[in-house]
């Protein structure tokens, strides 16, 4: 079988790694001249609104998915009219849109926070006192690792607001004139959380759906630092209660989104977590990094699922690998530390991308699976070497 | 870490399969113009003859390796004067002649058949009268899969052996007539044997050695079949007593014959059980068939050991992947089924090499992963597959 992928990331590169057991082939398309995915598939260097470049990529493809939610939605209905793409455009459409995705929870009955939208600087004004102070104001499309979002804190004044609209409408436009300038952002409620969460889930063609264990997870500077699975509470952070409770919740919450969008493929959605309640924050139709536990840590990983729905196969068990296991998955941000210090640790699962160190960046990831018991000392000693080398 | 391996087949892709993960990069040397490693690594079309092929797959390696025993000595020898190569020379020239493998098990105190060398019909004759009948003739080098042996029955006469002598020394070297042919062989005792089993480990470059549990071993028309661990007796053929027993000198024997190799890397010996004794049989100086098995049944699979071997990083854990875990793993020989069925097995791994189907040929393989007492039932449903399609 060959699959196109649009986007040459560390997401593409591990649904290589997981494909070709399974006798697959892969065709990546991004602008980048190298990319993580260069030396395990065949790479179509070019941008995502060159038609004839979308047309040799989609040329002898028997799928089509896509490995981040940014890509131009124009690229992906083009090549729909080619081959299959997974999941649908119509997700890829509301995970680009926070203001689609909020409606979407709404319309669903699943909990998350009172939002507004604003397109003007007086709708701005407008929908925080709908909302009310402290709101977070985002921009609606290309936020992303805590880019293009700005709080407003308690009984912010109109000067607050309005420079808030200049930082936002100007990063989502490129205008200077901020009573002229028009701008899609949203407004939402902030959430004081007591901890974050996630659920990975895949549904396949044939509408069956699986979800991994509830994930918790765990953020520095914007960008994700660390995730665990089965969630629940962990020393230093408060405990949360009727943890079970929660992670039924969420399945129950991401089986209807999938249902909702006739999703095939691994959709992640985002929580707050808050007084042992769930608060739905977003959805990305694609792989994620709060996933990347399940290659080790369940019996099938989240890329080997998305392929094997896409694919047309039978789903694989999203179960944790054994019983009583437990996995941590630690970010390799800006650098990464000496492979043989990280390999020491017995029960750890080295990720290196191929990608250059730069501060910021995502370079690679360290998974560790192991008992209940063991799991902590485990992460904490790979969060050391990899805390050291951040930047 | 940029890694070198000779032989571009399906040892070579799951390397680079479990390479990629740890940042390796991967260049191979096959004379196929396509081979499974081809969409995993840069391929370097070329016979391993080929001087000036093998300066140019050397350039900026840090280290080589090969991927079956049957790679030219001198392509070795060439290549360690410019670049690490491991597993030593010394091993391969050993896996590569059965008088020096049994010789070298003899003068560690491992348990080996009776052998005599034979270069003529004469001393042919004389060696069958030494080791008695009935006995197995085989070729020094170059046997595989059962091909290059022959046995003779028990009272064979003197026109039983020279049809013997003029069939293997006719492969050996080509020549008919069967008075002045000088040809490598060797006589063997024939062993009876209740089971096969093999042991698989690795030593680092700093003299680690560890060892995966004992696997029992099946083969069909030579082919290997089925292998299965931990080592004990499944329903349908005989019980074999005192399984720790015989593990425990499987991993002395290991040891022993890695430390008198200075071995790095992987190291595959196989045996034949016979009255609860081991018999060595052969070595493969290489991550091997018998071995599949640990990607998914242990927590570092055979393949990333290898590379962590080779690569100067710290060994991997070779024991089981949870504690009362078991792991089958089903070549695909000559053709696969429809992997829809297979994967419809929840604890069921597919591996596709990419290679098109041709009977006798290995294909792919599959892993069934799970706790003792569902391991039969998982392994005889995939099993029924894999029979079904076997060509």
């Amino acid at each position: 079988m060959r699959i196109g992928i649009l986007g040459g990331g560390q997401l593409g590169r591990m649904l290589a790694i997981a494909g070709h057991p399974l006798g697959m082939n892969f065709r990546v398309m991004d602008p980048a001249e190298r990319c993580p995915c260069t030396s395990l598939a065949e790479h179509i260097a070019a941008d995502y609104r060159d038609d004839a470049a979308l047309d040799r990529f989609a040329h002898g493809l028997d799928v089509v998915t896509y490995e981040f939610e940014n890509v131009p939605i124009e690229a992906v209905t083009r090549l729909a009219t080619r081959v299959p793409v997974w999941p649908p455009p119509e997700a890829l459409a509301v995970g680009q849109d926070r203001l689609r995705e909020k409606t979407l929870f709404r319309d669903l009955g699943i909990a998350t926070t009172r939002f507004a939208p604003a397109s003007s600087l007086d709708e701005l004004v407008a929908a925080v006192a709908s909302i009310g102070t402290p709101c977070v104001v985002k921009t609606r499309r290309m936020g992303y690792d805590g880019k293009g979002q700005a709080v407003l804190p308690e009984n912010a004044d109109s000067n607050a607001i309005a420079r808030v609209w200049r930082e936002l409408a100007g990063d989502s436009r490129g205008s200077s004139n901020p009573l002229t300038t028009t701008a899609d952002l949203i407004v939402e409620e902030f959430v004081p959380f007591d901890a974050e969460a996630s659920v990975i889930a895949v549904r396949s063609r044939a509408g069956e759906v699986r979800a991994y264990p509830l994930v918790r997870n765990e953020h520095r500077s914007g960008i994700l630092r660390h995730s665990r699975a089965p969630f629940h509470g962990w020393s230093g952070s408060a405990e949360i209660g009727a943890a079970g409770g929660i992670a039924d919740r969420a399945t129950e919450s991401v089986a209807d989104i999938l249902e909702r969008l006739s999703y095939v493929g691994v959709l992640a959605v985002e929580f707050f977590v808050h007084a042992g309640r769930l608060i739905a924050n977003e959805i990305a139709p694609r792989v994620h990094n709060t996933g990347h536990w399940t290659i080790e840590g369940s019996a099938c990983g989240q890329f080997e699922n998305h392929l094997r729905a896409i694919g047309a196969l039978p789903l694989g068990a999203t179960a944790m690998r054994f019983p009583g296991a437990s996995a941590s998955m630690v970010n390799l941000v800006g650098g990464w530390p000496d492979p043989a210090r990280i390999l020491e640790e017995p029960t750890a699962h080295l990720h290196l991308y191929g990608k250059s160190p730069r501060p910021g960046r995502k370079v690679g990831h360290v998974t560790v699976v192991a008992g209940h018991a063991q799991i902590d000392r485990a992460t904490r000693r790979v969060q050391d070497l990899a805390d050291a080398s951040w930047a």
